[in-house]
């Protein structure tokens, strides 16, 4: 699904204008738009401003439907989120699974994601408007997610699935260490180190390979290399003045 | 990760007493329990019950650590959470990415999930404690995440992560080196590296964080922790005898 492209976020009996607007600003954070409140409870939703930021044209073009059925009449396929007591008798997809599914129908035409009222949630009467329903799984201690939560988790998901596999960040890797730079700093590592009396002189080598696995495990850059290279530079001169000529 | 087993939120500098709320009925709905409030912006969070539905015990097991320091000083192992904008020269994790890494690490110790304050997020400094950062990728319109709404996301990963490829692999790897021990480290190496005029008195964070960031990815245990330490006391010592007490 590129992101906003078909899905449409329905909310059904919504209540809190603060959810709302927070609905609101995790639609832009994954770019999507279509925003349709089904049969509110509450009327004035101008509360919602607040918590909407830098998503007020989600907000300002919002539709309002008096039923469900309004809502989501040109929508091709509909996701209902709901809570595990509610399911019966029919399969829940994971949020993944519905995620994938709705990308999949969004080649067909406008594909929504339903979300049921802070109290009750959706209906059995609700959920016969949905081709599926969709579960988070969560603990038994508190198994209610916020409003604002679940669509949280679930607009990132369909972010992710429109990305897919695009690389996040292209990572350019930088030179690594050569081994001639690592040497050298273990030669100025054992210096300092006996001049300071932390090594012992009959037997450095132990404790000093130990300390230098460590570093080979970070897998240093050559500049990253070089730091430790000069700081003990630095060590040597200054702890043992007379030994080193830097 | 088993849920809940290892994994402390750590919430740092925040503010809004809504989002403490919400961001403890979302650990509860994943089953995750330790919570750690750090320099907290505002003191008074007993306003947060109201959006705490049903994991009071949660904000009442909070601990509020004066210092981002103290709060992750058990913790072997650190992500913190930003955007985009604020990542400098490190490649951040993707959120699954992330997730892996946290339940891989929580074998050897405790492990955190930090968030930045509502209107900054994490500094510079405060990122110097982190191991890798994490980046939930957002658009241009509102890159800027909800706090609740971010930790919701992250908190479903982890939590997946601990469904899906459940127990990790009970790997019997050495303890971890802990915040704490890293920290003082870090003195011992500042002090060491200024009296040895390696350090720029005048900004000797830039290339001090850059050596510790080799250091942390690393993952050194407890015992190379301590070596390395204990080498830095003794070179402090030696190279600036009045200074230090050892």
């Amino acid at each position: 699904m590129r992101p906003g492209a078909e899905l449409t976020v329905v909310l059904h009996q919504t209540r809190s204008p603060d959810n709302l607007g927070a609905v609101c600003r995790v639609m832009a954070n994954f770019g999507f738009e279509r925003l349709i409140l089904s049969e509110p409870v509450v009327q004035d939703f101008s509360a919602a401003e607040r918590m909407a930021v830098k998503s007020g044209h989600i907000l300002s073009g919002m539709r309002v439907a008096p039923t469900l059925a309004e809502a989501l009449q040109d929508c091709v396929y509909v996701v209902g989120t709901t809570s595990r007591t509610q399911v019966v008798r029919r399969s829940p997809l994971t949020p993944e699974d519905a995620a994938r599914r709705l990308a999949e129908e969004s080649t067909r035409g406008r594909v929504a994601l339903l979300f049921g009222g802070e109290q009750r949630g959706l209906s059995d009467e609700d959920l016969t408007h949905c081709q599926d329903l969709l579960v988070i799984p969560t603990e038994d201690v508190q198994p209610s997610m916020n409003l604002a939560q679940s669509s949280a988790v679930l607009l990132y998901l369909c972010h992710r699935q429109g990305l897919t596999d695009a690389p996040v960040v292209p990572r350019e890797e930088e030179p690594g260490a050569r081994l001639g730079t690592l040497g050298a700093l273990s030669g100025r590592m054992r210096a300092a180190m006996l001049a300071a009396d932390f090594l012992n002189p009959e037997a450095p080598e132990h404790v000093l390979h130990e300390l230098e696995r460590t570093l080979m495990r970070a897998r240093l850059t050559q500049r990253e290399a070089e730091l430790w290279l000069n700081a003990f530079k630095h060590l040597v001169r200054a702890v043992a003045p007379g030994t080193s000529r830097g």
